[in-house]
């Protein structure tokens, strides 16, 4: 049985919800997902994901729930980026010895890195910057559709739509993907638009596999789209670089497929993440112990 | 006191509903105005606004409200393009003695070139492309965003604020225009992200009239987006004249601004409108009066 303080990093996104369970010396103990933990669309939600996670682990490695106390979680959420939301969290009775809330982004980026200086790029359902430099964040980018998030997974399904809408009113010629677009709709623009009605980031991305597909096979629109999605992470990737960063790891879904078309500045920068978002929301939770440890009163030998 | 036939045009929009009735003369005997009609956004409100026109305007000529029973009405609504909605607002059960509904595309275009073929392109809160050639309909764009309606004023406000979160990440320089819209969110991105999150079309597009204001004083993105979005009309325009459409007429809130930065092309085809949505309500409400009576079993004279 595991004794002393217990590292928990949890890595919260709009999909799902993943945990890792440490012991102090480091040793992994346990692993658990659950459902999305994005703050942004749901507190409750998110904190209940975040819960049920935790009591997985502990389940997992046969610890009682009462071990909760002697826990020291790093909650990495999609949404923490928003300082609104970000203090909503922290606002909240966390069940843990002590509780660091941090966004997904940063925690991807100190993952990524191993602590050191560097920045990310994550293009999944949405896309956004990040680095760290310095003792510094920096963040470009990942405001969310309609007006921002270009280059993501939304954006492309977003943007895939687009042409086919302008396909049916005869604008531009179809290609493989907008014809088999359009018969996932029925090939009725009137589906289309009342699927959008109802649509969010996660339903435009799930659109984007298409497009990478049909980019492998040449489609003359689906490669446009590839295109212009990796201008729009090549002008994040310049953003970061302006910043002062020099690493740049790329995460999220979207990454092996876009690779091959960022430009080679984008590319000289890249390395291979070290680790992800729950190596690095672990690092966090670690961080934060070793500074209360550190700013303790030191209790006075006899 | 006007006997025999009353004929009632509607022309209801997302943002208002307007009424003009006539006599079987012609003759204008009222006109009112009450709040938005788009079935799509909500039938009971849009027929509560429709109502409230209909009576405001038999007040206003000294007729009660049983007067409805010889009113022969077309409602030109918006969102009435989209067959499901269209066809719902059909079932609906109408006071009038006969009523047509119809997209309020289609009347703006029949007013337009009053009755004869021809098309015409509504730049408002949104936009579209609609021509009546030989009898038959043509439809593009108008699918809404963030998918369609490229070059409403819905597009521009959107587009202005990802400029606005461009320049904030420092992607791009700030520009007048920029800055007067980030100050309008407190200068901060979560405000926008926030506000964002509850924006419909028609908050979007109250951005639109700062994009035109700056351009005429030359900002550089203003400019660029006063272009861009004259080149999305410029497409539908050169659509419509490829259906066979050789008069244009443009209507909606962007026309004038608009009108300086269309290619020759469009500026070609461009004639002044014959009348408004309302005219051409008119007109289609007594086009199925006159097919109604000339299908109607004679009475037998004596």
């Amino acid at each position: 049985m595991t004794s002393g303080a217990l590292f928990l990093g949890i890595d919260g996104g709009g999909t799902r919800c993943r945990a890792r369970l440490t012991a102090a010396s480091g040793q992994r103990l346990a692993e658990a997902a659950a459902g999305p933990a994005n703050i942004r669309t749901g507190l409750p939600q998110a904190f209940a994901a975040v819960l049920e996670v935790s009591l997985a682990c502990l389940r997992e490695a046969g610890l009682s729930p009462r071990a909760l106390s002697r826990t020291i979680a790093c909650l990495a959420l999609a949404g923490a980026s928003e300082p609104a939301d970000l203090a909503a969290a922290q606002r909240r009775r966390h069940p843990f010895g002590h509780t660091v809330v941090t966004s997904d982004a940063h925690a991807a980026c100190v993952g990524a890195h191993a602590g050191r200086d560097g920045a990310i790029i994550v293009v999944g359902t949405g896309s956004i910057g990040w680095a760290e430099l310095n003792g510094r964040h920096y963040r470009v980018g990942g405001w969310g559709l309609p007006m921002s998030d270009e280059g993501s997974g939304a954006w492309l399904g977003c943007e895939a739509l687009r042409r086919v809408l302008w396909a049916r009113d005869a604008r531009v010629p179809w290609t493989g993907l907008l014809a088999a677009l359009y018969e996932d709709f029925q090939a009725d623009p009137h589906v289309i638009v009342r699927w959008a009605a109802g649509a969010g980031p996660r339903d435009f991305a799930a659109l984007a596999p298409r497009v990478v597909e049909h980019a492998a096979a040449n489609d003359i629109v689906a490669v446009e789209l590839m295109r212009l999605a990796a201008g729009h992470v090549d002008a994040l990737a310049a953003r970061l670089a302006a910043f002062g960063a020099e690493r740049l790891a790329l995460t999220g879904g979207l990454t092996a497929s876009l690779a091959p078309w960022l430009a080679p500045e984008t590319a000289r920068l890249l390395v291979t993440p070290a680790g992800d978002a729950l190596d690095g929301a672990l690092r966090l939770a670690r961080d934060a112990h070793a500074e209360a440890e550190a700013t303790k009163p030191r209790r006075r030998r006899a």
